[in-house]
């Protein structure tokens, strides 16, 4: 065993310093095959014996939250996403047997319809997945699939993850008469989203102008008795899931958000919560030496000195991770991103998240990594077993050189003073996917302790979808404004109104005025004020 | 005409100084149908004031760069892509005359591909795209086809821009058989960067594995007489097209590098060409006031008080768009992030810059943007034509909700006193994504000008390529080693080789024992100077 605190500063330029520190820090999970390396990143001994009693705190606090404490105090929720992986871990018994219940479920269904026991309403078996969410119930489900479908395995899936009528019409049009094979799932909590809900409402449009039978195709996944909930058993859809009042989105992939994918791609979603649930267990070991989610957490808390003053930097180099980076962006800046800590004080704390993979981006962005402003850190992700299929030519094997690309990138960075920070497995399945994900979601967990912060709620989202709503409502009273057929200016069309800004107006009447809804405007486009608009 | 530097400070609370603001500050193009708003960057009279003398000498610097003058002083190279779509720009007429004669032909051989004129080696029409290049050179031609192919036209792209061998792997996969009708283009400047050429191997050897003709459907895009020219045209590929010495890869796209991808999606590449040309013309400008780019360049400037101190986030409210801030990735990062000024002192600049697309990022990472770490400020991209095979259902349209998000964000981002910027589009296509490049590439330059970098170069990349070399190198020398059978620890071999860093090496141990390569190793993994290390 390691003494707690020994181990050699950090230096940019003496190897032996390096390996003796890259030797001492090294975490590794022999049943996992994973390895956290972190001694690139400036975090010394002093720093993390200053670090290790708040850290302390957070494991108890973490402690209270898996048991069930209102972890999420602001909307007095519990956080339960570490029981979607150890049922047994729920505070209420029947907590757990439902979480139980409803991975057998989500498991038989997703078998029944890709083996095709479970056929589409025109008697064939289903053939393509519509996927409509957006935030987590979106990004987790992409990131599935990305990561985990094998060629010729599952079904093959399309997404709504937006409310842009041109990319639904793309999508669409992809699908063309597949549509009616198509196993269509709408990702809702409250039902009330609305990029959800017009997804929905789109796909079952055009699904019935093809002659299809939308009950017969349509799958939920909601909170009991949502809207959304009410309306697949009225219509009796095809099938429905829940989503529990205490995982967020954004730690949602391991309920059925990232499990039905899982399944209808033939991916093993048992190997993908054990692989969470073992990384759980790791990182709830109360050693900060011995603990990959405090290690992390402390490392970027150093880095950013407590205030997110450098960005994470994440390369996984592997094309199955491509968006991995995307889904730490919304795990950690949704959880981060806050103007108050729990005390009630000004904070603005976050941590900025940016990526694609490696070796792709080098040829990017590292010519700023390495040389520009200093303020980030990188987060690099190694596999390290190769396909067989992709051989050794003229003596060059692809999976030597992105071990290379790796390596050289991680010491340019090194030397130039770039802190960096990185995680090796042996190989790439659902059960690393599911570890890995776990490992990120404890250490922001970790992180909020350490400065604060409520990492379970999102106030300033509610914010952007207040003024979004304010200017639905105040397109319409331009609409009736302008129906009488009335050519005005905009502060015309204000004054009529009586609320609202000039410029929201010009924006919306920009819009308006942009497609064929019987909407002209007579002036100058540079000289908005001077703009009259009419009707008709 | 403005009074030249007559607009109010910016206000986070006023919204009619704001509405002022919005007009004062507007810029219109009308045949582009293209706005841009600065107004709510925290750019006031008195800074562009300051920064106009700088901003007139980046006019006269870029007059002197289009008229071929030596840009990129380090490498001893003109700069000429405002050439490509302006060949009588050409400093040399025979410039002009080879670019214009390269575009027809690039027309034409696309057209035939697409129609089936031109056919692949089995005598049928070619079915299928695999494109072969990295840095600029796929992600040029990965914008072009998410942003411009409609369905059904033109082949569909697949891409090798890496060299995972998994990914590999998984794209040779998905093409099967096909990959006989498969159109292979391999893109490489000087035909020595190792990723396309690993991947142009590859991709041979599974052609000829399957009994195809290689030479039938092979496409180089490189420099005249590289190596990879020169053995095209030994084998008869099936086409070559130029790469010329005078464009760097991140403003390669509207060479053969976007125009052949542009012409094989059935794309309008004269339209692509003329909207670049047009928006060049509007940055040539020399007034502040009236050009885009300077406008950006210097809003950039401001909110990063010229050392990158926020981070640009891009979010193009269109789902065609999604790559697009990977593409800015690129040409902004690698252009501006440079350890060097031009007068030799250390400066470390860059702007980092992250994004997806709206309003999809609004559940990611919006919660921070609005209340979090003030260290960034965005980008909105907004097309207002919406398409008519979306409908409007229940009094409710995508597009109209598309247009509250990006207004409700924008608003909610100013009133926490967060900057933006908007530009804002009638329509998008091939003439507007052309438009769009050319606005990006002038406003890097006039940045790059106003904190005296050259943008043109990228020695950064260089180091990470010959430390990637070493290790290759390195791994030889450890296979070498332990090719007599002798069980050795990290330090036995470090001291039998004489060089490289023990870190280095048990990385490479690390993967080659993580492959059936016949290499073992003994011991714990958590403790690497313990572990012994042998073959066979």
């Amino acid at each position: 065993m390691h003494l707690v605190m020994s181990f050699p500063d950090f230096s940019a330029t003496d190897t032996q310093i390096q390996w003796q520190r890259f030797c001492d820090l090294l975490w590794y999970h022999d049943d996992l095959g994973v390895w956290l390396d972190v001694s690139r990143m400036h975090l010394n001994a002093a720093a993390l014996a200053e670090l290790t009693p708040p850290l302390e705190q957070a494991f108890e606090a973490m402690g209270k939250l898996e048991a069930g404490a209102i972890a999420n105090a602001d909307e007095n929720r519990q956080v339960g996403h570490y029981w979607l992986r150890d049922p047994q871990l729920a505070p209420d018994q029947s907590v757990g047997q439902h979480i139980a219940a409803e991975i057998n479920d989500i498991e038989q269904f997703g078998q029944a319809v890709v083996n095709g026991e479970i056929k589409s309403p025109t008697g064939e078996p289903f053939t393509d997945v519509l996927w409509i969410g957006i935030g987590g119930s979106g990004l987790g489900p992409l990131l599935m699939v990305r990561a985990l479908q094998d060629t010729g395995k599952g079904l093959p899936f399309h997404f709504f993850d937006n409310v842009d009528p041109n990319g639904m019409s793309r999508v669409l049009g992809e699908l063309g008469d597949a549509l009616r094979t198509t196993l269509v799932v709408t990702v809702s909590k409250s039902g009330g989203t609305p990029e959800p809900h017009l997804g929905m409402e789109q796909a079952r449009h055009r699904v019935e102008s093809l002659g299809g039978n939308w009950p017969g195709q349509a799958v939920a996944i909601t909170m009991a008795n949502s809207h959304l909930d009410q309306q697949a058993k009225e219509e009796t859809w095809l099938k429905r899931f829940d989503m529990f009042d205490w995982v967020g989105g954004r730690t949602s992939i391991t309920s059925a958000v990232g499990l039905l994918p899982g399944a209808l791609i033939g991916s093993d979603i048992r190997d993908f919560l054990a692989g969470a649930a073992q990384m759980d267990q790791a990182t709830r070991v109360a050693d900060v030496r011995r603990n990959p989610a405090a290690l992390m957490a402390a490392a970027w808390y150093t880095a950013g000195e407590g205030k997110g003053k450098r960005d994470m930097v994440v390369l996984p180099y592997r094309d199955r991770l491509e968006v991995f980076s995307r889904y730490l962006q919304q795990l950690v800046m949704e959880s981060l991103g806050k103007r108050l800590d729990r005390s009630g004080a000004v904070a603005h704390q976050g941590i900025a998240v940016y990526g694609n993979k490696g070796s792709t981006d080098q040829h990017a962005y590292v010519q700023q990594l390495r040389d520009g402003v200093d303020n980030f850190f990188v987060t690099f992700i190694e596999v390290l077993q190769d396909v067989d299929d992709i051989p050794e030519i003229n003596g060059e094997r692809p999976g030597d050189f992105l071990d290379g690309f790796v390596q050289g990138t991680r010491s340019a960075l090194t030397e130039g003073g770039r802190q960096s920070l990185s995680i090796s497995m042996r190989t790439f399945d659902s059960r690393r996917l599911g570890a890995l994900i776990a490992l990120f979601e404890r250490a922001v967990g970790f992180y909020g302790e350490l400065v604060n912060i409520n990492a379970y709620h999102q106030p300033g989202v509610e914010a952007g979808k207040k003024a979004a709503a304010a200017i639905l409502k105040l397109q319409k009273q331009v609409e009736e404004v302008l129906s009488d057929g009335t050519s005005r200016s905009v502060l015309e069309i204000q004054q009529a109104i009586g609320e609202g800004s000039d410029e929201a107006i010009f924006w919306i009447l920009r819009h308006l005025t942009g497609n064929n809804r019987g909407y002209q405007a007579q002036g100058s486009w540079d000289s908005p004020a001077s703009l009259r608009f009419a009707k008709g």
